[in-house]
């Protein structure tokens, strides 16, 4: 007997259940393990024997998670202790796998998941025990080291474009437009923001600015920049990241000196893109501000994924099983890309040491000197990864999405 | 020489351009006018000559407008005089009209430009001007008089279950989930909320709660419900319309009782979502609460529309202009729904003075009575109209828009 199990964990995308049945079928097809079971509700969950049997129910009630955003398996933000200091959890975990007779764990995550894989890793290795451990990056802020870029990102940057073009139509209707704000995710850093630079009509951008964490945001220079920009063309379009900072590492969006007053004395607190809106209403720039906040939109709008995108998350999946049966443990699988015209890349193994605990901000050299926009260089690295459109199923009208019964 | 205007007025649509095409096309198509022209902004900005000629610009550059969102020919809020008061006004405009050989006039709008289409059919009779005067419906809200539905309602309908699908999954992750608050527009009626109704998985509807503005808000019955529901399963999730208002009328949005304070003091307002959520946290029922508002992704996301939708735009234009080559006048064209299954429609021909300045009411006999839901009936209403997805024309991944040289 030999079973393995698969889990998720940290914030939904888009495609990452695509990776679990990516694990799912390449199990099936090369009968590497007797039985999969699926950990609900990830490492704590599996702590707690939240384990489902995937063996036992039929194909055709889990297919449909391929198609299906969110984690299907359900999710966690849990947090192992060190093992140097207490080890009970460990020893619990592999208690449980050990009653399951599981010898392989493929733990589908973003930062937080891969110091988890890296932690058990080496666990398994200082106690001999004989589990693989396999991690299978996903995370729409693409902010991995090592990997070319992350399984979620493609197709988050491919709504958000997509939404910045359609918002931009809708701005622009009036004789006398204002100014539309929008907000992305990316709390650290700056590629979901950047994506908004893929936004083009004919040829040409549609925002005029794009703001993201890496550089210091200074308001005089946003003040001065949007006024010149609406006196110009009686219209401003702007993108900014949630997470941008200020000179003294300060959130934007917390900073209340540009906050107006509504009707009862209130202050209007808000977002980074309600933070904006103060800054141009209190400099008079005009006081036609529109807001919007794309929220969890950005991860789940599996209606608009990138089919590249779902192709490789579904891809790593199948790829950790294929690495597992080769005998490798205390990976990442992660993505390097060969060129992009046509866009090719290869899947590599990565060490979860190097992944975990890092950063990958978006680069400095790729924005502009003027720090309100990205280059081309940045359109060239995320547009072949927002490519194609995969078919969904549908029933009346809408995607057809599926639960797993637990 | 006889030539014809076609302008649009309003909020915009993700299908009030298929409309504007299907103008266009059905013009071309039975040579019933030399030129047509677009007016810019509306009524607005045809009283200020902003006329294109449409007839010479090529039609390749024209056609991709059928798949853009938003209104391509520039839209207006403007409301003309009245002119038993002051024809000033009116005037101009047939001097205008009179000078390009303009003999119809065709606005694509909603109520207030339905009540314009109404003032310029009543003048151009009482003062025998050889103008003929169409309207063309279009609103997201659904609030229009006489006709079964509005375009551009359809698509709205199917992006917000969509984005309830989605966010639904995205929000029903964890172990300990929370409240989740979808925000929608529609501030006198309740239709795009009650499309929250047709988002279900395995047939199962994925809200717990949809409030209309139709029924009075009652804050106790809001606590009350939702704690139950929180405490039965975990997980509530809520739709409400921007629109609801309370015992006393007021909105609800601007119901400030419920507010919290942020570290620094000041009071958090928002929409109804973060009265809503007030709500719940001042109440205890939880601390995990997430809202979305969808804002003008709602009214722009083609990529999202229903093909039943963009069809009947294009066909409400094109008979717009069949009915004009009879020799009508004075109307707006409406939609007769015949049947449901296979949905089918007809065109109908209304009088304007029954269109304009009413609003039509999403039916309190399709609301639950516990005033938290709605019906069946509202689902086999709204269900035909997001039937159906269109082929839209794409470029590096993304949709290809069109704009309209000036």
């Amino acid at each position: 007997m030999k079973n393995c199990i698969v889990a998720q964990s940290g914030g939904p995308t888009a495609v990452i259940n695509s990776s679990f049945i990516g694990v799912l079928d390449q199990c099936l097809e090369d009968k590497s393990f007797d039985t999969v079971y699926a950990g609900l509700n990830g490492i704590e969950g599996i702590l707690k024997e939240r384990l489902v049997n995937l063996s036992s129910i039929p194909y055709e009630e889990l297919k449909g998670l391929k198609y299906t955003p969110s984690s299907g398996l359900g999710s966690c933000r849990y947090k192992m202790k060190d093992y140097i200091n207490d080890d009970s959890e460990y020893k619990e975990l592999f208690n449980i796998f050990n009653k399951y007779h599981i010898e392989a764990f493929f733990y589908i995550g973003g930062n937080d998941s891969m110091d988890t894989v890296r932690a058990l890793s080496e666990y398994t290795k200082l106690n001999n025990i004989p589990v693989q451990i396999i991690g299978i990056p996903k995370t729409i802020d693409n902010d991995l080291m090592e990997t070319d870029h992350t399984p979620g990102f493609g197709s988050a940057s491919k709504f958000i474009a997509t939404t910045i073009l359609e918002s931009y139509l809708d701005s622009s209707v009036y004789i006398n437009n204002g100014i539309f704000i929008v907000e992305t995710m990316g709390r650290d850093t700056g590629w979901l923001t950047a994506s908004a630079a893929l936004a083009k009509i004919n040829g040409k951008q549609v925002c005029d600015f794009i703001y993201l964490p890496e550089v210091a945001f200074n308001k005089e220079k946003f003040v001065e920049d949007v006024n010149k920009r609406f006196k110009a063309q009686n219209q401003v379009f702007i993108v900014a990241s949630e997470g941008l900072r200020g000179e003294n590492n300060e959130f934007i969006a917390e900073s209340t000196s540009g906050a107006t007053h509504d009707k009862f004395g209130h202050a209007q607190l808000g977002g980074v893109c309600t933070s904006l809106k103060n800054l141009i209403i209190e400099n008079k720039i005009t006081t036609r501000v529109k807001t919007l906040e794309l929220g969890v939109t950005q991860r789940s709008a599996m209606h608009c994924i990138s089919k590249t995108d779902l192709e490789e998350a579904y891809e790593l999946g199948r790829k950790a099983v294929e690495y597992a049966g080769n005998g490798s443990t205390g990976f990442v699988v992660g993505i390097k890309r060969l060129q992009n015209n046509p866009y090719k890349y290869e899947t590599i193994l990565m060490n979860p040491i190097k992944v975990a605990n890092h950063i990958k901000y978006f680069p400095k050299t790729w924005i502009t000197k003027e720090n309100n926009f990205v280059t081309d260089a940045a359109v060239d690295y995320i547009s072949p990864l927002i490519q194609g459109t995969p078919e969904l199923p549908t029933e009346n009208g809408l995607p057809k999405y599926a639960i797993l019964k637990r």
